[in-house]
């Protein structure tokens, strides 16, 4: 299918330009643990915003960490009222509602203040799905969670969660994922070192895919491998190391899904069968920041039985966690943090880089991400045929 | 009275535009105390300068902390000719004249060297009081010192002295006092917890007063108070507190001054019976840098016998100066180090904040720093009634 | 002989606005030692720019450290290919002969990769000269490093390098040398309290001069001097000092070199009989990043038998080392470091600064610098007579 065919070329805005530093904002975002909200506020910082999570009545609240009356943040005071859904400035008594982020009240000024009702608090709408405080930023109307929290994350029957806070931009880190990286730099990782491994990529295609397991999502698909070739001049690579193959790497399909590693609008990575065979991982990457983002990491489980569910366990916490989600993933960090110095050097979030064939799937998640990103004012309808994308793009190199 | 009758309303400039982010210079501001100043100098940074005060004969001197030649700090240096008016840099022996900042010699170049008379250094008016160091940063003529040092202070016969260097800016600290924030924000300092407090304030008046006791104030009056009240939906609101009343707190007149707390230019706070009941308390807030200021505080007592000043001290030294000027004020701080994360977050000094009633006081300051501040060239006579400035202000809430 | 006569006054560019502030790019730097180079990148900021140091087969390299792919530090990489000229990125396996920065492979591609041969990192020239790693990071073709490094330099038979990295600008280093500074700053340095030493120079005369013996030098010449003398209004300075005299200063011609400082492009400081009677001493700034420059002491000696060599030695670990190259040049890094604040404060490097006569030398530098600098696209022949810089400037003060 030819791409000037279906629409001109020029419907589709420049990833460069219009990948916000922030991230996309017309989604839900993983934002905390459930758990750790209670009626006392949390502050956090996301998207460069100060935004406070609180529980009323068991229920759950975001708001601007910011009292409109002098900037105060919010998340300073308490609940005057027990009982009631609000919250109280600890600089001059003005009382919000959290759920509307209403002012109610402005004690400091007695029951007749003109304030009352005609001040607010931004509020944020937020849900909660498997543990996670979800939120949504968005300037436009939420899309239902389900748009954004993917349907085999939400049927796990175990999650576990690591989170750390990252130093660079998400933009470098939602561009790390595929074989390119993975032959060279998880080669040295405790995790791939027991794997059998390949050497190179032979023929990475990228694929728009939505076939009603998962949502949509671009995969990577690499239909064919060389395990070591002999490079003109230089020698026969990689070579032989001990202890490759100790491990058995699943390479089947996991509840349908085919591809090793996916990306998805705003910027999700899935990876079948990380960190130990028969899981789902997920990971978002959550700009607080401008040096800064939350790492998200999730391992889903399915078990069915108490004995499928303790083997999980068993070999989550004994190897997966510690040799892949911590270590492993550190490699990745190591890499993002040094883009972001890159970045300060060369002034542009992208620099003079230069790409290669296996970048074939960054470029198709650069085309994807600017056809498809609701934060985009006019792009074409989801449903375009997805070999599109994949016709769509070219390595440079 | 009208204040279009008084004077076209466009003659008063927008405080927002003309308050200067390193205060008004054209005042005599508090800088150390005089026992801190020796022969050897001591550098110290105000209103983004650097400047160096020390004694020449017991005399004291400020000068600007940079040597005309390199930009070398003057205060590297120290004096080479014993007994005279002296200071020489370290650089390249330039020797300056501390009495009027002249370059009397450049010692490695002889006595015939063509820079002497020739060039200066800055050299600031000073002037001593109560043992604290005034220093004149202003470019025009210093006015008397008695014009900016309140006569109440200069009368004071026991002067204590805290000071803080603290974090944020002095327009939000000058803009800190009144009724609003201490019915709030210091209710739960252990100071109020245990005095008969109320809990919102009805009527309150700024009134501009200069009736020949302190010098010009502009004065906070507020002549109704609640004690508490049934919000609606809400419930009653101050709730009783363990504690209150058992401090008894002095509202009386002190040496005529009525006013609970007032403001001043450049910015100063005046408070009656602070931290304890009889002391006259002032603050001065002198900005050093885009980030910091000095947080001054003096408590004045007035005592006329020895029993007096036992009383007074004791008083001070086992409640006043920690649960008042320590403690108490600490809120204060962390309100204006707030602030100024707020400012640096929306990148105006003032952001998108909303008023309410209380604000009236700010307001009136606002009002009367830019109608009568020095720095402003074109402003009314100092002497317009103090109505006006009353009439010109409306809280926004 | 007068400037108009020669050439055109405005064929010389002002120092001002040409002298740059990383340094002049056109000539070849001391980065590191020799022994500090091994297989394992070495990787420095020079100039605002990553550069990694390397050797393989012995021969040693200097490539930038930015993988032109993703901006990775090619410092984080490895050999892949023992025995073979190369370096192989730790993120996508990008192999580069570091002869020539080419790419020689993309490991992850496969042995066929498009981007082969493609793509190239920076090269930059290096040698090996006295135990130093010397380093070319003009756009120009290099010049023969011995039109860089001194004769004098070259011939010696000790080498003793002292390095710190240093907060400041190196054009401020490259003008704190001579009579000026000398004569206050380092009076109260142990070195200068146990030397006679005069007071004053009395007529500072720089000269041009390339007579064969180190490459041209902008010589400091002073034909008088002043002990001591009555300053009007001040007295008798300097005043006898205890101790002074202990120390014999030799102030003859060494290797034929007259002037006791001499400076060069691109920013060299030259010293005969520093830190010990015997040795000639250099001095070079590399600047780093905005704020920091490696500040590179070199201490030369020409001993032609053991006996001189133990003499030197001893003298040298035993007092020139720590009194001279250490304390005493600490006071100039002090000085240097105050201007850093200096021009922080004023926002441009130079400031407003007065000079006084013996900046003489000072401007005769910055005369010879935007004259004949190699960066300047249209100078003069770099044979123009040297009594022409002399007679081109004339102290401000």
């Amino acid at each position: 299918m030819n791409r000037t065919n279906d629409q001109p070329a020029e419907a589709v805005p420049r990833y460069d330009e219009i990948a916000p530093e922030m991230g996309f904002r017309e989604y839900w975002y993983p934002a905390c643990l459930a758990k750790e909200i209670s009626e006392k506020p949390l502050p956090m910082t996301l998207m460069g915003e100060p935004i406070m999570f609180l529980r009323r009545n068991g229920k759950l609240y975001a708001l601007a960490d910011e009292c409109p009356h002098r900037g105060t943040r919010l998340s300073l005071g308490n609940c005057q009222f027990p009982g009631t859904n609000t919250i109280t400035c600890v600089y001059h008594g003005w009382t919000f509602d959290v759920t509307n982020g209403k002012c109610v009240a402005a004690l400091t000024d007695g029951p007749n203040s003109a304030v009352v009702n005609k001040v607010s608090a931004r509020t944020y709408p937020t849900t909660e799905c498997q543990g996670i405080v979800w939120i949504w930023m968005g300037h436009q109307k939420p899309v239902a969670p389900e748009e954004d929290i993917p349907p085999l994350f939400r049927q796990a029957t175990i999650v576990k969660v690591v989170r750390r806070l990252a130093y660079g931009n998400w933009r470098w880190h939602v561009e790390n994922p595929g074989m390119g990286h993975a032959l060279m730099l998880h080669r040295s990782s405790l995790f791939m070192r027991v794997r059998t491994y390949p050497g190179f990529a032979k023929n990475i295609q990228p694929k728009l895919s939505d076939d009603g397991i998962d949502g949509t999502w671009l995969c990577e698909y690499c239909d064919d491998v060389g395990m070591a070739a002999e490079f003109p001049g230089l020698g026969v690579w990689p070579q032989p190391t001990l202890g490759r193959g100790l491990v058995h790497e699943d390479m089947s399909p996991l509840h349908g899904v085919a591809a090793k590693v996916s990306l998805r609008l705003p910027g999700i990575t899935r990876v079948t069968h990380f960190p130990i065979n028969g899981a789902m991982y997920y990971e978002w990457f959550v700009q607080t920041d401008a040096d800064h983002y939350i790492y998200f990491q999730v391992c889903c489980g399915y078990s069915k039985t108490l004995a499928e569910r303790a083997s999980f366990l068993a070999r989550y916490h004994l190897w997966g966690h510690f040799s892949g989600m911590i270590r492993f993933n550190q490699q990745d960090l190591s890499m993002v943090a040094n883009s972001q110095d890159f970045v300060n050097r060369h002034g542009s979030w992208n620099g003079p880089t230069k790409l290669y064939a296996p970048d074939c799937f960054q470029l198709a998640w650069r085309d994807y991400a600017a056809r498809y990103a609701r934060d985009i004012a006019k792009r074409p309808a989801a449903t375009a045929n997805a070999s599109t994308v994949a016709a769509g793009t070219a390595a440079a190199g």
